[in-house]
C-alpha cells in the first residue's frame, strides 16, 4: 500500500493489485467513470458515485461484466442521490404501495447550474442555490398528495459577480430565460462583489428530502420522510462511500463478485460492528 | 391455503405446513412470541415484530436455532421501532461515526402508559400521548448535539375519564408521580367525558424521528433525519411486516435459512420489482 498521504499516478495503479482492499473512485460521471469504472473493477474491489441516473443500467452492466470476470466486488452509484435517497424511495414504496413520492433538493449549491451561470457573457463568477418551495413541502407533509409542477417544487437563487461595465439587466434576462436550467423555475438573480461571493458563498452546502405519503386501511394517511442537511456535500458523499467500502470488503471476503447497488447491500455490512453487537445496541 | 378471509384456529396450523409461503406473527412480545416464534419457525417461514429491545439477542438465538434446523427463514423484530428506526440508527452511525444520535417518539398513543393510567383507582378509561419537545428537536436539528434529560426530550399528555364521584386531584397526583411511567416527565392530565374520549381519542396515531448530527472534515455539521407521521400505528406496522414477508419468501426460495433482522436484508428484496427495474426506476 502507498504510504499514508502518498500520491500515486493512476498509470501505476496496476502495481498495487492485491495490495488494496477497496478502491474508492472519485472521478466524474460524464467522462471519467464510464471508462475507469469497468477498467478498475477488473483489477480491484471498487466503490463509486456514478450519478447519471439515466445511464445507470448501462454502466451497471459494464462494471458487472468486468467485476464478475475478475472475481471482484463493485458498488456503483452510491452517495446520497443516487444512494441514500434511492434507498428511501424504494423502502417507502415497498411499505406504502398506495402512495406518492416526492424528492426535494436543497437548500444547496448546484454545480451544473453554477457552471451555466458562469458561461453567460459578462459574468465573472457565480453560484446557484436550489431551494425547495416550503409551501409545497408542507402540502406533502399534510398528506395532500398534490400534483406539483417543476416551478412549484423548487426555486433557483443566483449570486452573480459581473465583469466591470457589463449590462446587468441583460445578464439577468439571459439567466432567467435559459432553457432547461432556469426558464421553468422562479429564479432570483443577485449581483454581488467578488469579495462577497468568496466570503459568503464558497462552501458547498446541500441536502434535501424524500417524502412519501400513502394510504393504508380505510382512511389512514401515513408519511415517511428522510432528510439531509449538509454543510458539505462532498464530505458527506465521501462518508457514504467509505461506509459502502466496508460492505464491499466484507462481501469480497465472503467470496461474492460482480456489480452491486445500494439496493443489494444489507445495512449490517456498512458498520464496523458485528451482527451480535448491532442486534444488541441498535435494533 | 385457507380461503380468503377464513379463520383457522392456531391449534390446526401444522396441517398447513408446505401450503403457506410466509406466516406473519401478530402475537404480543410479552408472552406470545417468546413461545410462538421458535415453535412456528420450526414449521414455516415467519415475520414478526418482537419489540422487547433488551430480549432481542436471546429471542434471535432461539428463533435462529429452530429456523436453521428446519431450513426456514424468519425475520424477527421488524416494524418501525425496532425496524425502520433501527435501520436509520445504523445507517447514520456508519456514515457519520463522529456524531450523536437522538430518537424522539410521537406525537402518539403509548399503549403501556395508557394501561398504567387505567390502573389508577377512580379512573374509568384513559389515553396517553407521548409528545417530543419541539425545542429539543430544534436544538438537535441545529447541530448542537445537546445532552438531553428524559424530561427535556418528551412530554406526556393524559386524557382521563374518571368514575362518578372520584377525587380528581388525587388521580392527577397519582398519575404525575407514578415512577418509571410519569414522574420523570412533564405530565399534563385532562379530565374529559367518556363521549369525548371516544370521539377524539379512539385512533392510534404515532410516529417520531431518528436524528443524527455528526462532524466531517474540519468543521462541517451534517444532519441525517428520518421521520414518520402515522395516522395508524398498527396499520403501518402491518405494512412493514408485509414488505419484509416478500423478502423472507425470496430468501427462502434462494435456499437461505435461519433468523434474520432488518440489518441482514437488502432493501431490494422488499420490493415486488426486479433488480433491473429498481435500478432503472428508483436509483
Amino acid at each position: 500500500m502507498a504510504a499514508a498521504g502518498g500520491v500515486v499516478h493512476i498509470s501505476e495503479i496496476e502495481k498495487y493489485k492485491g495490495d488494496i482492499d477497496v478502491l474508492i473512485l472519485c472521478g466524474g460521471s460524464a467522462t471519467d467513470l464510464p471508462e475507469q469504472g469497468p477498467e478498475l473493477a477488473a483489477l480491484f474491489n471498487t466503490v463509486d458515485s456514478f450519478d447519471t441516473h439515466a445511464k445507470i443500467p448501462e454502466y451497471f452492466e459494464k462494471v458487472n461484466e468486468a467485476a464478475t470476470k475478475a472475481g471482484t466486488v463493485s458498488v456503483i452509484s452510491t452517495g446520497w442521490d443516487p444512494g441514500l435517497f434511492s434507498l428511501n424511495r424504494l423502502l417507502a414504496e415497498a411499505v406504502l404501495p398506495e402512495g406518492k413520492e416526492y424528492t426535494f433538493w436543497g437548500k444547496g449549491v448546484s454545480q451544473g447550474h453554477s457552471d451555466a451561470i458562469r458561461r453567460v457573457a459578462g459574468v465573472k463568477d457565480g453560484k446557484q442555490y436550489t431551494i425547495p418551495v416550503e409551501a409545497a413541502v408542507e402540502r406533502v407533509r399534510k398528506g395532500e398528495n398534490p400534483e406539483l409542477t417543476t416551478r412549484e417544487k423548487h426555486l433557483r437563487e443566483c449570486y452573480v459577480v459581473a465583469e466591470a461595465g457589463a449590462d446587468l439587466a441583460k445578464i439577468e434576462h439571459e439567466i432567467k430565460t435559459m432553457p432547461n436550467y432556469f426558464s421553468d423555475y422562479d429564479t432570483t438573480v443577485h449581483f454581488i462583489s467578488e469579495e462577497e461571493l468568496k466570503a459568503n458563498h464558497s462552501t458547498m452546502p446541500h441536502g434535501g428530502m424524500v417524502l412519501r405519503s400513502g394510504r393504508t386501511g380505510k382512511d389512514s394517511t401515513q408519511l415517511i420522510e428522510f432528510g439531509l442537511k449538509l454543510d458539505s456535500n462532498p464530505e458527506f458523499t465521501a462518508s457514504v462511500l467509505v461506509a459502502y467500502a466496508r460492505a464491499v470488503y466484507k462481501l469480497s471476503q465472503a467470496g461474492e463478485s460482480g456489480a452491486k447497488t445500494v439496493f443489494d447491500i444489507p445495512f449490517g455490512l456498512l458498520s464496523p460492528k458485528s451482527p451480535e453487537q448491532l442486534r444488541k445496541e441498535l435494533l
